[in-house]
């Protein structure tokens, strides 16, 4: 079929352009929360928005949508797993999803998260929730606007779910959440005296924590050939490439909470680094999904990062690096600090067991928003009153609560749920690991992280793309999503810590 | 004229989305040579190529020139100066040259840039031209294309030069050069010993060097809402917008070269800083050439940055900043070192007498390879031969040689003269300054250089490019461009050195 390769090649060519202006998007959002200085914002959502809008341009394009409907013999002559047929399901996907897009809403939208951040940074610093308002009224606007383009559907939160965990409802979504939110809220309330957990803060001066940061990364597979770690307000993941992958974290020289987001990041950074190299310049080459994406940063962060072979290997490093605060400190209590309990306002420092309330506080109000039960001059009282509700908690203004996270600000509503779905994934895939891999945890005591890399990339990151959600899931732990063994995980914690 | 408007508003969606995509694409320069992960180049050279090729196709499509005809009316019935008048000229000249130029070739262009800057550091790290030559051989290519596209000319030099100094002639470059070396190879060879400037060099540790520059250029009228200063191997400056500047330098820890460079920098970020805002998102937003943007850079370092009454003001912050190395050398001392007159190998290290004559060679190597005279695989000899035979000094190798700039791998022929007439230019504009503002430098000796500055905004920067360089230089110093105040000032500056 001479035609059809060369039809293949020209799509090939269109989603090279297409995947480069994408990540030129993504160079620009880093530069924005890395290096800009703060008066470039005016001409930097400009610059965002005519890259939004050429993407659409050419992601829409009439001449590919024609290219896509010659090649359906292609992808239906050709192994479902097949490059040929994996790039071109997955390019009529987005382009059948961006076909429904006016370019000038792509544009606005691209200029009002670029505008959103810079107005939460501000709010945040004037501990001013009022100087972020206006933007929100703006963006849930074209929230409205946005979902409207993808009538008819059952929930209008479907259609922002999708952007991110492509296929999933939100019906599903809330299902997982009520057996959480059943589980967890009586569990947390139960929790005694929280362990000591005083070791993990004090003077941590910044530098310090980024070198020894740098010193796990790059033991667990980090290469500044291919990596960078830079400072950032709210820490984030970008591969510019996959070989080109920026992380950021936030040291606050008060604690060890930054390395903590240097290995959430990393897990993020490691999928875009080992996706198959072949995927380049396509649109395969991305996480299978945000909930993907999220199962490995929890996994190297919670699994890995707070499990007691891994400190076995860096804790007397760490001790080594900041005797002062660490000499005297054995290292069960190091890890019991870890692993400690506490309901607290901020999602970014939770722990593992009251991480998902926050996430489902914050999904419940996306929907009450949508539904126009919430509007953000009502947000600051109803985050506030939902983290009482679920967890005990009272922040103490609006930078601990309601402007504690950037995507309200920034992206588009549909996020959040994926922390938690990620949650739910990386317990599946780490029982399925330890049975692949048993003497895993026994290498981990010896610096070794490369067995768990390699799975990783050979289970889960090398697919990119190329499947969806579910049938990755199916194909790395044999079955579809399931919250039990994640809870099963929480329990198990939370009776650690009190049998200790 | 109602229908004119319209389109003039049209022109300016359209000219808004070409300057946003140059613009990144100053982004993706700027952190391809201060912060990209090294083996992020093979991708970044796809997306570099693929704006090229957007920005080309923006910039020369059939609307765009269709409405700059519908235009002439309003451009003929406005004032030259006007706003209107003015972007609507340059952005016809700009669409005239860019439309002989195929689009293909602009992304190769871009492409053959980012592989060579790799391949250059990569040479320079091994001390190996042959890393670098292919490159070359592909850039000389290209070149050639590049210039077939503009045919007929006098001169295919002429079609280089004029993307950076529009207008001029290379019979004009080479009269102005043939004056400066017939006075400055004998001036350079009747030099005596020279001056001592050891105390330039020693322990300056890089990180206090910045601290340093920082403070000098705060004064000078950087404010870090608006600019950044980074690590680069070869130092240069992009404007991102008016408002978001980024300038580099090479602090080498070794001597107090890094802060020339950072005020050589400033000189071209201060221009884009001080155009008119009116003209962003416009092609007026830019240096009207290349000359004038190093007038900017030369001016700021040399005339300013090597002054006595500069350095009367911030010598003692020197000594204060780096007591071990200057407490007990006075300021006339310093001075007379940072003004010494030596023959070097480097160009970037040069002083101002020996300076052009690196810039002569490089033209004449230019033509050279543009006619065929010399290839790639001659240029480390013919480079060294010139380099005896103008300054007398041999390089010791090819990284002190034909390495040492970054140019030839990484841009188009034609910029190098450009630093020449920027000197020229430089001295025009400063004998027409301290005649309009006799009490200059007495302000410099308190530090207040917000005279300086103003008057730059006044007469230089506020234009952008509407004013073409000669009219600018016509209405800022009341005559044509003029080699003779700049030998002048050499002259007279041999002269202190021997009489002291």
């Amino acid at each position: 079929m001479p035609d059809q390769r060369s039809r293949f090649d020209d799509l090939l060519r269109r989603l090279g352009e297409i995947t480069d202006l994408r990540r030129i998007s993504g160079l620009l959002s880093w530069d924005h929360e890395t290096k800009m200085p703060p008066l470039g914002a005016p001409a930097r959502a400009e610059q965002s928005a005519t890259l939004a809008r050429l993407t659409h341009e050419l992601g829409t394009s009439a001449e590919l949508g024609a290219l896509l409907d010659e090649l359906r013999d292609l992808e239906e002559s050709s192994d479902h797993d097949s490059f040929e047929a994996s790039v071109i399901r997955v390019a009529r996907r987005d382009y059948e999803k961006e076909r429904r897009i006016p370019g000038e809403l792509r544009a606005e939208m691209s200029r009002a998260a670029s505008l959103g951040y810079r107005a939460w940074l501000e709010a945040r610093a004037a501990g001013d929730f009022e100087i972020l308002r206006p933007n929100l009224d703006r963006r849930i606007a074209l929230v409205h606007e946005y979902v409207a383009c993808h009538e008819p559907f059952d929930d209008p939160y479907d259609v922002l779910l999708d952007d991110h965990e492509p296929g999933m409802r939100t019906a599903d979504v809330a299902a997982v959440f009520a057996r959480l939110k059943d589980e967890l809220v009586p569990l947390v309330a139960g929790i005694g005296e929280p362990v000591d957990a005083s070791c993990l803060y004090g003077d941590f001066p910044a530098e310090h924590l980024r070198q020894f940061s740098l010193a796990v990364l790059t033991c667990w597979g980090m290469d500044d050939r291919a990596w960078r770690l830079d400072d950032t307000v709210h820490p984030f993941a970008v591969g510019l490439s996959g070989s080109d992958i920026r992380i950021t974290s936030h040291f606050d020289g008060e604690s060890l909470i930054g390395l903590l987001s240097c290995l959430h990041e990393f897990g993020h950074g490691l999928y875009e680094h080992q996706i198959d190299e072949r995927y380049s310049r396509t649109p395969l080459h991305d996480g299978a999904s945000s909930g993907f994406h999220e199962s490995q940063s929890r996994l190297w962060e919670n699994i890995v990062g707070r499990g007691l072979s891994t400190w076995r290997f860096f804790y007397p490093r760490l001790q080594v690096a900041f005797p002062q605060q660490l000499e005297d400190v054995p290292l069960d209590v190091f890890h019991r600090a870890l692993n400690r309990v506490a309901p607290g306002v901020s999602r970014m420092d939770a722990d593992e067991v009251t991480y998902p309330l926050h996430i489902v506080l914050r999904f419940e109000l996306e929907r009450a928003m949508l539904a126009g039960d919430v509007t953000p001059a009502d947000l600051p009282e109803a985050f506030a009153a939902k983290l009482r509700e679920y967890l005990g908690v009272e922040p103490a203004g609006v930078v601990d609560g309601v402007l504690q996270d950037v995507h309200w600000s920034d992206s588009n509503f549909g996020y959040f749920p994926t922390y938690a779905l990620g949650n739910v994934i990386s317990v599946q895939l780490w029982e399925r690991l330890i049975r692949d891999v048993p003497d895993l945890e026994q290498e981990f005591e010896l610096g070794n992280f490369a067995p768990l890399r390699e799975w990783l990339r050979e289970h889960v990151h090398r697919w990119g793309r190329a499947l969806t959600p579910p049938e990755l899931l199916e194909r790395a732990v044999g079955g579809p999503l399931d919250a039990e063994p994640y809870l099963a995980y929480l329990r198990s914690k939370v009776a650690a810590l009190e049998s200790s």
